[in-house]
């Protein structure tokens, strides 16, 4: 949430101006976040059996007011700031967390009600040092585009690879491109991608490894530069900010050479003076 | 142990300056880390049953002895340096590895018992090179809280969410939120990620994958983020603090302005001197 | 694809120039990587029994048409380029992925034809962005040269030895030189390699810890620092061509230097000017 | 080999001169690598059994033969360098490498057997790139000395804890402080740590993660800090040298005030001359 107070909002009499003084009172902002770690205790407590069973109504009514507390708080912020709301992404990511819970969760959407607990990710944006360290960590994505984009060639190409050499030996892990690239995430991570994968694809083709180990080593590669990259920059980034606020003065040249050359004219004026005798 | 003597201490002639001086005494210290070494031999034998069965109350004298040796050297020092030893963070663990060999390690507390080893550490504060490593690690700890902080709240918020999805199908790695937070550090490791949890889950959910791979990819970058992070952060200012004591000193700026405005008030005294003609 | 029109070319009235400047004109590339994208999708649907029966005809055919217009290109290429499109690694590159496809995939060659999907990787070479990231860590390669040196007869070392001490009891595991480097490879990935590989085989020796851990610590270290190297190498590569473009000229010396001098000078001058009286 | 001729071997006409002069000519050092890499082939085929049956006397006769010339070429450079030979780190290696394959390698010491392939290692001090490698590595390794001792002290009061909770329910991984020590190697390493022990040992001790989740976190940190420091270590000691190499000389402060307070005498000795009139 950073939505900042105006010199119109302080000045301003009418009532969008009150609304967003109220919201941002320090006692608001910290009831609504007393609230937040409140309703992750009660989603909590709805995943023991034994809770529900002694006191689900409880929880499934404090569920509800809290849903109906938080999308008032939403709708007072949509009313007091208005495009400034839409504007910043963490009201945007709020926002869509609320509305989560008011879609039916019901038949094949039953995933969503799992969903609800994501409400409890707004304690990020409403913590500004928490809201720092993911923007900081989103802010080198971009400079990621390309290795992503690499990333999704190498697999798919490996994918299509893999399932065309080893389909029919070993449906469970290469049957489809999707179980492919699947299997082919999971052996990037090194997850029993021998004993479980390699080892037995190599007893149908014993030539597997010529495709597999260079998989290996050039995706774990990329992937290595993908994470040392990111956090790298972002470390480099947070570091020369601090730098620059600290760094001192040097010896500006342009200073020096004003002052050198004013001398040497002083003097040239002083020999003037003087004459020749 | 960075209790130091005092000027006070070393001019003083009361029994506390004294105990100081004798503790201190590098021959006195010597002794002591032998101690903590021949402790450390005689607990590892503790753990053989053979050595136990031939020795067992020699080996059981002699830790009481050295249990009573390192509670006579922590009173000492506390008498000794009263304050400074409570001020001095050491200082506290060492009290606390020695205070945990004298509570009762009968019935459910006989996991203390274990737990005696600790006092091993204590050659951690005695040896000044690895306390410096230590610390320096410890430091970069508080630049970390806010990952810290938000790992706690992702993990917790996919433990909820992985407990609602897979408790009914796979209790004994999602049955509760405890169980689930331990799967999910299990799955942060990758360890049997795939083969022991996430294919077995995707038989019962063919769409786990949604939820598992993004938890890997986002879980194992922000912990390596915060694990790099501390690194460079502890590296880099160990060496800033080399550089800084080997620094030659620069041109400083103000040195060469006042210097070069001298020579100019200087020449525009002389031209004063000659005057016009 | 590098190959740039000269001035040559933008002049030049005759056939191959005109041949250049269409291949490299925009809406004739992005007409290409369309048909790479296609032919990337009818690949991966040559992949599903489904579709390959439902219309397997239609894209055995298109693939083909694909081929030939791909080739076509790369002919027009080479005939408008010559020499420059041969000493650009990159046409090389383009053209073996598509002369794969046209060797005979039958019989033991059969693989070939999964290696036909090869050709997607030319999407790589015509986006200028990724380009540029394979062209950095290709880069970094040359300076790894001596530790994967370094790795191969460490390898080929513990392979001998490994093979020499335990091809009797699990030939499945070390029976041939060969076997003995890829178990060694997975160890070295951590895959399985305590409860998999080395505890069954400290069954038959139980020395054999005494190689397996030291040859662990080495090989992750050294893979390690090997990765670590070429990432960390190619990032200050790219940050250091960054900076330069961006630093502000310092305070020159010689300039300074002469200023300095000429105005010692004429204060001599001035000096033999005034004289002595 | 790092022996130089020095300036009185060029010019000495006596045969210890001569010897040093013989050995370090090119064409004998290639002889010698050449010799190598065939004794490393010999090396291998003897680990095949086709290979041995087929023509094992001409391999044993082989390898006996490259012994001899190995050991006349140590002895040779013994004569020729002497103190020099005994002070160079990698003389003593290549020393010890080829003693290995004279001690008698039967009974409990046939082992030796297998070692006789470290010999190729010596490919690595007759390589200059690869021996400044290995240097730069073990460069680093004195100043991770204290991280690497307090990995031994965690190590062994992890080691004794683990036994004393755990020896009784799982003696297959905890029943000795040794077998301990390698099943917490094994769980830093993160292999099968929770499917294969962690999970198991928590059935019988349902609280045992608060053990091992802290001693993992504890290890892989120290471990990564370990190889993290030592690889940027040694990254930055190669850069700084070469950017020492290159640097242009800045401006010398020294320089500059010397000159400008030879500039203020100069004027101050022209305002005596002009005097006061």
């Amino acid at each position: 949430m950073q939505e900042v107070l105006t010199a119109q909002d302080q000045r301003d009499e009418g009532p969008r101006a009150a609304a967003a003084r109220f919201i941002l009172r320090p006692s608001v902002q910290g009831a609504i976040m007393a609230l937040i770690v409140l309703n992750a205790i009660t989603l909590g407590l709805e995943t023991s059996g034994r809770a529900m069973a002694a006191f689900g109504d409880v929880l499934m009514a404090l569920d509800r007011l809290f849903l109906w507390i938080f999308t008032i708080e939403i709708l007072a912020r949509i009313y007091a700031f208005r495009g400034r709301f839409f504007r910043d992404p963490w009201g945007i990511f709020d926002l869509l967390v609320i509305a989560i819970a008011w879609l039916p969760a019901t038949g094949p959407l039953s995933v969503l009600r799992a969903l609800r607990v994501l409400r409890v990710l707004r304690l990020i944006s409403m913590m500004p040092r928490l809201r720092i360290v993911v923007e900081a960590m989103l802010h080198a994505v971009p400079g990621i585009g390309a290795i992503a984009l690499l990333m999704v060639i190498l697999y798919y190409v490996a994918a299509v690879i893999a399932t065309k050499l080893f389909a029919d030996t070993h449906p469970q892990f290469f049957g489809t491109i999707g179980e492919s690239m699947y299997t082919l995430f999971q052996i990037m991570t090194l997850e029993s991608w021998s004993m479980g994968i390699v080892r037995p694809v190599m007893e149908a083709s014993p030539q597997a490894w010529l495709f597999f180990i260079p998989f290996i080593l050039i995706a774990t590669f990329v992937m290595l530069n993908l994470f040392i990259g990111v956090i790298i920059e972002s470390i480099q980034t947070l570091r020369k900010q601090r730098e620059e606020a600290e760094a001192l003065p040097g010896l500006d040249p342009a200073v020096v050479m004003r002052e050198l050359r004013a001398l040497r004219e002083e003097v040239a004026a002083l020999r003037t003076t003087v004459g020749p005798r």
